[in-house]
């Protein structure tokens, strides 16, 4: 399961506003195209972002390649100024962008770059889904044999260049037979979870629940859930870690019950700056994702609306933290630094 | 606020399948329609299940008092059959038609039971909203000043007689000034926090914030809930009860935090002959609820879908149980037969 390719320099996204319903891939040769997919949201999710921001550079490359060299650096400006504005917040658009430019400097801003450029937008891509391999091979060992899994969100293939993060661990334990159901949580307000997550394993063959966010508890008394595995946002040093409102509760609910709680995230993704989870502010969305599905009234008019993005999931909750160097045992700080500062 | 009227040998119920957006009556003189009203859910709630189901026998009464004594009393039989078999784990269903079953027995089981079995509907109807002030009256008196509470589903005046058991304490407290804000959340998959608790609490100018299920731990930890108060189906004698999917839930949630947890109900819903909730059937749902909303789908083909109606809160996480009768609090089975036994 993928939801990025790349074939004889055409872009093909699988528009993930369509899903579950329809699936359609989009090809793009047009970079101004391929930026608006950004922003519509036919791609999501950081790291999908990002890989997504650097074909589109390359498709700009190709585009203005006939131009001479100092038109051509003109050009790129542009189009990189495009590409950047399509998601302000999402630091992977950023660091694959500057990937790119870097490549583009070593050959002077000139269109000889861009075999160079094709080359560097595919690498990201393929790093990306090997990173994710990683994860899932490290997350995979600490997977029960016969496990009923709950995940939340969708930290999965249709994210990322592919494979996935929390969702690469459930493939990579799947295939080695460990997995007896995943419980998809739908993930309200935005239902990523039964749009995206059940969505990407059921194609993959995976048996696959979709409960609603409120079962959860009910699942794990009736022990039915082995182990919880979600993505995260942003972890902090001491292993505090931002992820989509709900994953707290989840957390919670596996400690009461003494279920194993796992978090899984790439390297780029740890944050040794942000002493804790305190530190991180929270994104307030629009209340009508909670009021409205489509043009359905599910709420009255008067009704306050709270819509967090996120919530923080403190370190004391989370048994390990699963990522492309290998998995975090407590104490975080100490370890998570070990790996990776 | 009240959504079952009784008027010149007509029964009307607003359509509750229709909250938030529009607010439509529905006129009922067919014992059958209005026991299918309760299998759509046109009316819910333990309480309000039980009055309509009273003053459907009351119409079926009304259709055959027509027929012969015996005729008759074959007649009813099917009919209490017919309204039985709508929500089998309803207790105050067959609390209502056992009621109306003795009125119709000192009658002989004849037509001239008639003017009493109105009589009996009208009285179980009229109880019940006392009940729930007196609900209220004790509950208001475990409210903190000033108190964040958090409800789940819908335990208010549309799922009772009027008033309601859980909305009834928030009710009695609000008058009294203690309530700063009632959260409630949306209540998947039937939104009947959004559509029903919201509703009627912005109706009577509580201030009211919604919040999706997965909200409640956050909003925990960020101490901005000082009770929980939420209604039950069905409470044991060791004081487990089934309440809707999600309780449980919310129920951790709030120990994990130590925050009070209190369920409301009248003593009619409590079951002495039951020694536990680990009796207590869970109903399961059509995974339809989940997998769309109206006519969207939110889930893909193959997934299944886990879709029970209820969980079971055991009495260890339940800090008191109001009832009409006064607050019960543990050891719970002691103290609900010494005030119910």
């Amino acid at each position: 399961m993928e939801a990025i390719r790349f074939k004889n320099d055409i872009l093909y996204l699988l528009d993930q506003t369509k899903l579950p319903a329809e699936e359609v891939w989009i090809e793009y040769t047009d970079y101004r195209a391929a930026a608006e997919a950004i922003v519509t949201m036919v791609v999501r999710g950081a790291p999908a972002i990002g890989i997504t921001a650097a074909y589109a550079y390359f498709l700009a490359a190709k585009e203005y390649s006939g131009q001479p060299a100092i038109q051509f650096s003109a050009s790129m400006a542009r189009a990189r100024q495009k590409i950047a504005s399509t998601r302000p917040t999402a630091l992977n658009l950023f660091w694959a962008l500057g990937r790119m430019d870097s490549v583009l400097e070593r050959f002077g801003r000139s269109p000889s770059a861009l075999p160079s450029l094709r080359a560097a937008a595919q690498e990201i891509h393929r790093e990306d889904v090997e990173m994710n391999r990683a994860i899932g091979r490290f997350g995979a060992a600490v997977v029960p044999q016969g496990a009923g899994i709950l995940t939340h969100c969708n930290a999965g293939a249709l994210a990322t260049g592919g494979y996935g993060t929390a969702l690469g661990v459930i493939r990579a334990a799947h295939s080695q037979g460990k997995v007896s159901m995943v419980y998809a949580d739908e993930t309200r307000p935005l239902l990523q979870g039964a749009r995206l997550t059940a969505y990407e394993l059921v194609r993959d063959g995976i048996p696959t629940t979709l409960i609603t966010d409120s079962m959860s508890g009910s699942l794990m008394r009736m022990g039915k859930i082995q182990m919880v595995v979600l993505g995260a946002d942003r972890v902090a040093a001491n292993g505090d870690f931002a992820n989509k409102i709900g994953t707290y509760s989840v957390a919670v609910l596996a400690k009461h019950h003494g279920i194993p709680f796992y978090t899984a995230m790439p390297g780029s993704t740890i944050d040794l700056s942000l002493p804790s989870g305190e530190e991180i502010v929270i994104e307030q969305r629009n209340g009508r994702e909670i009021s409205h599905i489509r043009d359905i009234q599910l709420a009255p008019e008067g009704a306050i609306l709270y819509n967090p993005a996120f919530d923080v999931t403190p370190h004391s909750l989370v048994t390990g933290i699963i990522t492309d160097k290998g998995v975090v045992y407590p104490p975080f700080e100490e370890n998570l630094r070990a790996l990776f500062g």
